[in-house]
Order: structure tokens, then C-alpha cells, then sequence
């Protein structure tokens, strides 16, 4: 997940009713909480409760720390309040479900997506659950999440998915957020076809699932570039065709000299700052596409004097997470392996430590950390 | 057909025969010539003479200016030297043809489409004709052009189109390079559905193309954005259903009024300068697309801090012309009317005068102006 | 709607729940119940309760007759069975929803879709709402129908449809089932374009609401093909460019003149019997598509031996209802008026007449008939 | 490529040109020759030249036999006229060019496509090649083939492709008609997904060849079925998750139980039988797709009492071969490999014997027999 640094929070709806209804039982939990910008503790939190009949109650067994899980902590996401329970990422067991969920019951194992969906809204009818007008990106955001020993899931039926039995649980922790982000901001907005050309711009987890996901249609050259040889000779075992340090400048004459001067029909950008997007304008084909997933904070020269008569694309998007059901089957079938993503596993005590793992990734050579709760 | 004011000439296959195979008879004839930036002025020039298997002759009836050629007359195109004979747009009768050329014989009625095509190269083979290797916009540009009494044209197959008997010719010549471009870089890029929420920002000429193509699909509302009273109130009456002048600096916030907040599924930027690009960026809803028609000298910012996770595609496209099959069968069935873009009228004698009509648009309120050779 | 003749019923959840819940006023109401194969009848009839949290009970206002209705009226639908209420169309006003339910509330106008979605469903997120694991087309077949003071509405959220103040609700009742079965089944199916050729074989209420649907895109050609020349009087005042009584055999022989041989590049099937569908085979263009909207009750002969090598599709489709809310935006926006269909009005006293009168459409030329209750 | 067994032949520019301007060299060749209905024989003929501008002469090096050919052999094939040199694939070396040829030169290593494509046309257009005006499948059927040592091609810029230096050149001859038929009537026309079900119905090289395509997508699953076990065996070595052998009757059972009774996603007819496509329409998902490549011969019926309400689409398609650039690309980057479909290779001397192992392919099981000549 990732999420717009400055604007302010989506109302939920479900957060409204809490407020109005909540009786909750004085049991407790273990949850890890953003205390104040640069402090997260473990701590003792209410087990929370059911508070609109469409929301479910997860007793999470495993979950993972994002990228923007490090945004909130450095206070730059305005929705999420000192106090809260981080995380919008895992797999657990149903423990309790309000009066409306029909699509699950105490017991079953479920994959938790870190985008809330009515499922009824304009937004939600077009698969865009992003914009749920009463979700979206809500858990460990504007509501409590994931990195505790329970979480309040709302809009249940649309944003848990069953996990068949047998599977390996902690694999299916990438489905929640990164794999679709990869998957839906980059392969598939990227329309990578056959036979393609494609360029990932950042080597990082992000561009990573990109890479993974984009290999689902057998383009011919997948080109990744980054500041770091560490993650482009991780580049290389996810299945990268030509790998380039960029930070000597000739990454550009390096991809006209890999295409034949034509350039990439799909770039993707993952890192999410001015000087990436720009390069990707470089990158780009005649007729091609450049798909943004990162996050951006500031805005990026358009050089629209040398592209406006190239016929190109650039698509925005933030996960919907509407190609979970599709990742399930692909996984299923072994098609996509979701475990190469992880490298580091935690307990929940170890919650803070987890934290400093992924937050040094250049050292730590982190990619996602799983927690065991 | 609009053209990048700085990239250098696309090389002309056509053009390097001409040098080599070039042995033109004397017959002369008249033509509007680029002399230097400036200055454009009516001569007599050598007849044109077939100069590949693929050319044609055309004896062109009618022609028209278009905002490039005003782009070349400042100096601008640098592909377009001095002595060019200048347009891409035009009505005419075939007059030969050479030893390749299939589909056409003397004495055929022809459009003439702004842009050449082999129909065989990479591009071609995907419609993309605006890139074909040895064509694109190369008449009056790269090599002689249309405002004469003949003109060749090159990939003559490709190039040019039967007039059905009996068809309004002079409301053809829209098809050359306005229409074409409205509907393809416009209405098809931005998707217009039935029932959608259209706002284009330019109320010119190619605004107007847009417009008209736009309700081929039966939008909702159209709102056109301009600067200019007299080019709305021209708006209203090709079918926009709102008008809004920009220059109080509160077309944003009405447009929000207008759409309950939720801005535009398609905005048409039909201007070409940041300002008019930045505000397109205001006034796109989530999940929509910005088509970009406009020629763009320089770059915009582009404000990813904010439509990062808005989930819409920006485009851009320098007109392929691969839809005038299917805007004749349009005008046939009476589905536009071409004509309605035609302001004023002059002969290829008057070419100089017809240059500062149109021209001097704000003044004259001159759309396009056709003249007869 | 129209509907399988012999399939089995599909499992109804919310009708399972009814026989646990049920624990129903004994208010009173007025409905028409199908009594036995050939007899329909006004009875006083228990008024519904919610038996489901996302269920709504809405006062009907204004409902009509389907085709189907007849089918279900002759014994040819197992799943409706002898004592239940008919009807799948109609606006009314919502009396009462259940706890689950958050997009309606009392006194809200809406329009009823013929087709309960529950949104969630492996065919739900896709907008394959008529196969809906727990609705699809249940009203007045497997649970009670419109034609009643009262209906209970599974899946409200889903299913039912904001009315916008000031709207013509009897024209609306359009939306609930035909307008969307020719718009998706019919022109969205079949892929019309500017400029393309239409041919719609059966000129009644379904061929009909093909043919104004499919002005939306404005295709040069829509050729009506009927054996009743009253009906093909209508079609020319709702826009069909070229009428064909085909009861003479040289229907193939008329479209292939009209289209200077290449035939039709869609063709619409709106009657449902082998005849029309194989005389579909004869006039679809190379490329073309023929999109069945009719309700078959035998096999046909698929001419492969002639049809394998023409590049065409060929699709089915029950209607989704997915389209209801861009056909609203297109009845606001004046694009269509489905006021055109409606030929009689009658009260619910008058029910039975009602259904004389559309069952008897040869003579009394009814296309649709509005009862308001 | 497959052929219609009854139609007409297409008129053929070339070929009548080829009668009026044929002025041949006395220089001979060897080539294999229809002569009567079961006739063939490699015999001495006339060295072909260049008949019009878009002519080339290609020196066969390799080429091979299709099931097209033997029906040709039957005598099934109006337009193969006894005298006529058969084949229609292969790759080989360009002998001379005509006039209007600018992609190609004397020298220049190509693959021949089965289709001729003008470019210009109204099909070509579109990329429906295999409707082209002036030529479609025209090579080995309305004019002499590839089994010679010779071969003359008309529209030689569209129809021929470059093969880079240090290609496998034997594999690639698999990309003049097998694999795009597979590719574009199978696996495209059947929109082959990431985590979809696939069913191939039938074996033989065809639906090898769709089986091997339809990887390009990441399917979880990919049913192969045919009445031949041997056949079953080598799509296991293709890469079919599952087999069936459905002489039995149990095919439709044992797909609905490894589907969970929801049916296949894309099912594949390969055959051309009626019963192998009515066992299509009992395997096809509701919003699915069957996609025929199968060449029929009568017509099968359609079950549109079952179909009309499942939202499905049938296509059929003579190959375009549209995607043979694509396919180019995917070989090169080891993404397929073609040369698996290659069982047994002869010299052009032993062409009746190449013939006899292709025909009885069930004992020989022969897929494809590469003919050096």
C-alpha cells in the first residue's frame, strides 16, 4: 500500500459507527502502535469488536510491515493519528463476524487485503475499490490494523479472501498489498504483452513484484535499473534480463542501445521522486506506456514538448487489490512464487526490531519482513 | 496535423529518391511558398513528377491551412526550410500515378490524408501511421505540400482516399488532418462513453473537431473552457451543453459544480501550454484519462503528489489518420457535419490574404478556410 | 428478463432464509399471483417482511409486464411455480429496509433492476450480476415479483437504484429490465461504432430497445428486420435507417445490396427462434458480430462449414443490470427517452386486462404497458 | 492454414496478372505437384518471375506439409487446380525483388507467411490479412507454393519477414502458418489469462501449437483432449497440466470435476467436427470463450437452449498471421520453442515420401516434416 503524504483522511464510515457503538469487551491484545512521529511500541490495545454488521473480526496470524508503515512513522500521513495500530497486511483465522458477513464464519482461514471494499459503491462497481467511498485504504491508516493479535475488518465479504487449506499462509501474506500493487500499477496498467520490451524503474520490492508479476506474460526482455547492485543481483534471480546501475548516467544510451534506439513499450516507475519519472519519459517507446506506482510527494517536469507526438500513455493507480482472487490461482498453480519476496521473520515481541530491519534495508538487505503474532 | 517546433527532419525515403530519379518536366505551376519565416508568397514551380513506383500526381481542387503551417511561417518546424511548398490537406483529382500504385487511376476524386504511410513498416502495421518509418506528416513539411495546383503524394495506396460521386468535396477537406485528429487524439484516446462527463479546454479549431466527434458517443455533458466569448458562444451552437470562460480563474471550482465534485471522466487539452495542461490535470475525475491533442513547445509539471493514486491515464498522439475510412461513412450518414468548421472560402490568387484571415483568427473568427485551386 | 424454459431452479439463499425467518405481518396487499399453466389472477396476497439484513421491502409505484412473464404464464418455467407473485420491473418507494442495508432508507424513490446482485461473488466483481451465486433473476420466478403494492428486494445495496427528484418514474421502469437487456446484450455485445452497420432481426419491444441503445454510438446503418409491417412502422419513427419485412425470403438478398455486399458488421438477434438465428449467419460481415439477445428454446445450426474462416463472434448474454447507471446518466441527459415503449396504462385492478393486452401485441400493437398500483 | 473445403476460390490479382504478363525464363526447378485427387509428384516446372512490382522471388531452403495440403490432395479444394505446386510455408533466401519491393533485397534471409497481405485494403487495415482483397491464403491453392525450389510471393513487403542472423531456421518455419493459427484463432481469440482454465480439444499439431501459445499467459490449467493416447503424451511434454482421453464419454464429467462444475474459462476447438464443438459447448464456462481453429465441413448445432443465458462468446478466425513480428521476438528471447513441433525432416527428392509420414500421422506420429530443398 501506498498512500498520498499530504491530503487528508477519507471519512469512514465505519470508524463513525465505532464511535457510536462500542461496547467493547476489556480484553486485550498485543498490537503495535505509532506512538508519535518516530516512536511505534508494543503495546497492550483493547481486543477490538464488531461494529457494523458487515465487519469481521480476524485473529491475525501473521502480518508484514510496508514501506508506508515507515511514512506514517515519520508523521507524514496525516490520517494516521498517534495512537494507532499500524499494518494493513496478513493472513489469520476468523474469530468473530457481524450480522450482514455471509461469505465467512468463525474458524476459516483468510487473507486480510489492505484495501476495504462496500463493494456497492459507483467506484466499487468499476473495480475500483481504491476509492470505495466508505473504504479503501483504511486498516492501520485512518483505522486500526494488521500488526496486532486481532483486527476489525470492515466490509468483510469484499475484503477478506479464503485461503485453501494446505497453503503456505505466510507466502499468501504478499497477496494483501504488494503483489496486486506490482501486478495492477505495473504489469497490467504497463499492458505488458509477449514478446515486449519492459523497463522497472527501482529494484526495491515494489519494482520487484513488477518484475515477478510482469513475467505472467512472457514479455522478451525485462530490463531493471536502480542505484544498488545489491537489489539488481536480487533483480536477476526474480528473473530480470538485463540488469543497469543507473548512477553512472548512461542509463538511457544503455536501453537505446539494448532496443535498437526504439526504446521500452512498457516503463514502470517504482521509486516514486522527480528524477525516476523523468527518466522513465527517456525510457519510453513510440506507442509505449509508462505506469506509475510510486508515491509521489512533489510534482515532476512533463516534458511534453518532446512526447505529445509520441503516442504514449502514462497511467496512476492505486491498488485495488481486485486481481487477488487471479494471484490466488496463480500461486496455486505455481505460476508466481510470493515466498521470494521474504527474507527476515519475527515474532510480534519482536515487533520493534522487525521495524529496524526494514527501515535499513540498504544494510539489512531487507525485502518483506513476516511477523508471527 | 500538429508538429514538434524542435526535433530534426524524420528521414524521407521518398524525398532521397526524389534527388536521385528526379527528372521533372518544365511545366509550372502555381503554389503557396515558405520564402523565409514571415513570409509566404504565391509562385510559379515546377509541376511535380512521379518519383517512386508508389506516388501520385494530385491536381488538388481544395485546400486548407492549418495552425502548423502558421508554426513553419514563424520558423518554428525546422524540418520545413525555405522554398517549401506549404499544406497537408486537400481534395483533388488524381492526374498520374506511378507503376506500384494499385488502388487509384487518373481521373479518381481523392482526399488527401496530412499523413503518408507505407502501410508495411512496424508502425504501420498497428495504425500507427503518424511514425511510419518513411512517411508521417512529411507533405509541406519534409517535401512539398498541398495549397498548389498539384501536388505528389507519396505511398499514394495508403495515402489517399476514394470521394464517393456525388459528396460535398470542399466539407471533405476536414478529413485531411482536423477531424481525424479531433476524434482520434480526442474523443478516442479519452474514451467518451454514453452518459460520461466531457470537459475540453481549448474552444479553437481542434477544441471544436473534438467536440463534434465526441457525440458520435453520446456523452452526458460536453463543457467547453476557453478564454474567448466568441469561440464559446461557437461551442454552444456545434452542441457543447455547458461554455465556461476561464479567465476569472474559477473554471476548476465550476466544474466541480457542474460534476457534484466528482470532475471529468474525459478532459481534451486542445491548447498546448502548461497553464491549459496544469488545469486539465484540476479537472480530471478518478479514474479518468486526460487526451492531450495540443503541440506543446515546452514541459508542464505534472502533479503526481496528487494523481498518484487517482488511478487515470494521460495520452498523447500525434493524429494517425487511420479513421477517415470510418469518418466518411459518418459524414455519408449525415452523423456530422464537416462543413460546420468552414468559415471563409478564398482562391489559391487570394493565398496570401486567406493566410492572414486565418492568421489573424481572434479578430477574423476564422475556423479553417478553404481554398480553391 | 428473459429466461432459461427449462433449466432448474438456481438455489436461492435469501429464499432459504425466508422459510427459517419468516415470521410475517398479516398485512394485506394486492398482487398478481400465476395461479395455474394459462391463469393469472388479483389476490390479496400476505404483504412481505424483511427476512434478510440486506433486504428491502419497496411499495411499488409503477411495474409492467415482460415477456417472460407470458412464458412463466404457459407453464414453460419450473423454477416459478403455481402461487407466486410475477414481475422483475418497476419503481416504487422504499417502506422498510433491513439492518445491512445502507445505501436506502424510508421513503427513497427507486428503481428495482430485474436481476439481485450481492455484489461479492465471484461473478458480482466481475458485473456478471444475472449469475449471482444467491440472486441472478430470482424476482417474480423463484421468490414473489413486482406486480404487487409490495416486493421484498434481496441485496438492496445491489439491486435497487436512487431515483433522482423530478424524474418521469413511469418512464424509468424501462431501466429496471429492457432498455438494459438491448443496450447489453444487444449494443454493447455487439460492439457498435461510428459509421458500422447494424442489422437488428425482430422489431418488438427487444429489437426495439436495440435499436435506440444503439444510436448511442451512432453507426451509419441500423436495418430492421421483421415480418410485421406495423412493427417496422415503429422502428422507423425510433431511428432504423432501412426496414425489411423478411416474410418474402430475400431479406440476405436486400442487406447484401444495402451493404454493397459485405453484409453487416453487427447483427442483432432479438427473437430467439433457429429461424432468425441462422437468417443472423447470412448477413454478418467478415470480422462481424452477432449478438444474441433472444431466449432459445432449441438448438440452431451454427454454419461453421461456412462461417469458420469469416473472422466473426458470436455471444450470449443474460442481462447484468450493470449498465443501469449509465443509462440514467443518458435519460438525464435527453440522449434517449424511454417514454417511447410505453403503448398502454393500466392500474393494478386491471391486471389481468393488462396482460391480454400485451399478450395479444399482433393486434393491439402494445410494445410495453405500465400498471401502476 | 485451413481452407474452406467448398467456397469458391478468391479472385486473385497475381494470378491474373500472371496469365497475361507471363513471359518466364525457360529455367527449371524441381517442385511437388497436385497432380489428380491423391496425386502428388515431385516434377520439373518452370523457374516462376516476378509478375507484378510487389513481386519477389524467394529460394526455398526450407518448407513443409500441412493438414491443408492432403485436403487439397483429397481433391476438397475447389481453388487447388491439379498442376498447381502445393505448400504455403516455409523460409528461404530473396532471388530478385519487383519494382515497388523496398523491404526486401537479393540476398535477404526470409520467412514466408501463408497469407499474402496487400497492406492497403479495407481487411488489411484492420490486420485481417487473411481477408485480403487481393490476397488471403493464395500460395499453394490459387497460385503456386513453397514445395519447389522456387517460389514466387506476391505482396512480398507484407507477406515476407527478415530472419535474423544466427537463427535456428528450420524452427522458424513454424511461424509461417502453425503457431499464429494457434496463437491468434486459439489463444488470443480465447483471451488466455493469468490463473485461467483452458481446454484444448484435440491434439494434433493445431492444438500443440495453441497448447504451446496459450503458456505465453500463465494459465493455472491447460486440458488437453483427444481420443489418441500417444498424442495425450506428447501435450504432457508440451506442457498440459492435464490430459483426457474422452473416448470413453467422460471428458465433460471430468472437466466439471477439476473445474469445480464452473467449467473452463477458454476452450479451444482443434478438430472441425460438429461432435468435438458440441463438446465445447458443454465444457465452456459461463463468461467464457470457445475459440475455433478447427476447419468444418458441415454445420454442428448450436445449443443456444443451454447457451443463450451464459454469456459466452464463440469466434472463429482464418489466421491473420498478424502476430508473426510478436511470435519473432518470443522466440528469439527462448520464450517458446518451435522446433519441438518438428518429428522428421526429408530432402525435396523424398517429398512423396515426406507426404505418406505426414498422412498416416497416427502411426508415424508425425506433428511437422520439414522438406529441405
Amino acid at each position: 500500500m501506498s498512500t498520498s503524504l499530504k491530503t487528508p483522511p477519507k471519512p469512514s464510515t465505519s470508524a463513525a459507527i465505532a464511535k457510536a457503538d462500542d461496547h467493547g469487551a476489556p480484553a486485550k491484545m498485543k498490537a503495535m502502535v505509532y506512538v508519535s512521529p518516530g516512536k511505534i511500541e508494543l503495546r497492550d490495545c483493547p481486543k477490538p469488536v464488531i461494529k457494523a454488521p458487515g465487519d469481521a473480526i480476524v485473529r491475525v496470524t501473521q502480518t508484514t510491515i510496508c514501506g508506508t508503515d515507515l511514512h506514517i512513522l515519520k508523521g507524514d500521513v496525516a490520517t494516521a493519528t498517534p495512537g494507532r495500530i499500524l499494518g494493513h497486511e496478513g493472513v489469520g483465522v476468523i474469530d468473530s463476524v457481524g450480522s450482514a458477513v455471509t461469505a465467512f464464519k468463525k474458524g476459516d482461514h483468510v487473507l486480510i487485503s489492505c484495501v476495504s471494499a462496500c463493494g456497492t459503491c459507483e467506484f466499487c462497481r468499476k473495480q475500483m475499490y481504491s476509492h470505495c467511498t466508505t473504504g479503501g485504504w483504511i486498516l492501520g491508516n485512518s483505522i486500526d490494523g494488521c500488526q496486532a493479535e486481532y483486527v476489525r475488518t470492515p466490509h468483510a465479504d469484499m475484503s477478506l479472501y479464503h485461503i485453501p487449506e494446505g497453503a503456505n499462509e505466510e507466502a499468501l501474506v504478499m497477496l494483501s498489498d504488494i503483489l496486486p500493487t506490482g501486478f495492477e500499477c505495473g504489469t497490467l496498467n504497463g499492458k505488458v504483452q509477449p514478446g515486449s520490451t519492459v523497463a522497472i524503474v527501482g529494484s526495491g520490492p515494489i519494482g520487484l513484484a513488477a518484475l515477478l508479476t510482469a513475467q505472467f506474460y512472457s514479455p522478451a526482455r525485462i530490463i531493471m535499473i536502480d542505484l544498488d547492485d545489491n537489489r539488481l543481483e536480487t533483480a536477476t534471480k526474480f528473473g530480470a534480463t538485463d540488469i543497469l546501475n543507473s548512477s553512472d548516467g548512461k542509463a538511457v544510451a544503455a536501453v537505446m542501445k539494448l532496443t535498437g534506439d526504439a526504446g521500452c513499450d512498457t516503463v514502470i516507475e517504482a521509486v516514486g521522486i522527480p528524477a525516476t519519472f523523468e527518466l522513465c519519459q527517456k525510457l519510453v517507446a513510440a506507442g509505449g506506456i509508462i505506469a506509475n506506482i510510486g508515491v509521489h510527494g512533489k510534482p515532476a517536469s512533463l516534458h511534453l514538448e518532446s512526447l505529445w507526438d509520441r503516442n504514449i500513455a502514462i497511467t496512476t493507480r492505486l491498488v485495488d487489490t481486485a486481481t487477488i482472487p487471479m494471484l490466488f490461482k496463480t500461486v496455486a498453480a505455481k505460476k508466481i512464487d510470493p515466498s521470494l519476496l521474504i527474507t527476515h521473520r519475527f515474532t510480534l515481541a519482536e515487533g520493534e526490531k522487525a521495524y529496524k530491519t526494514f527501515g535499513n534495508a540498504a544494510e539489512t538487505k531487507a525485502l518483506k519482513v513476516i511477523i508471527t503474532t
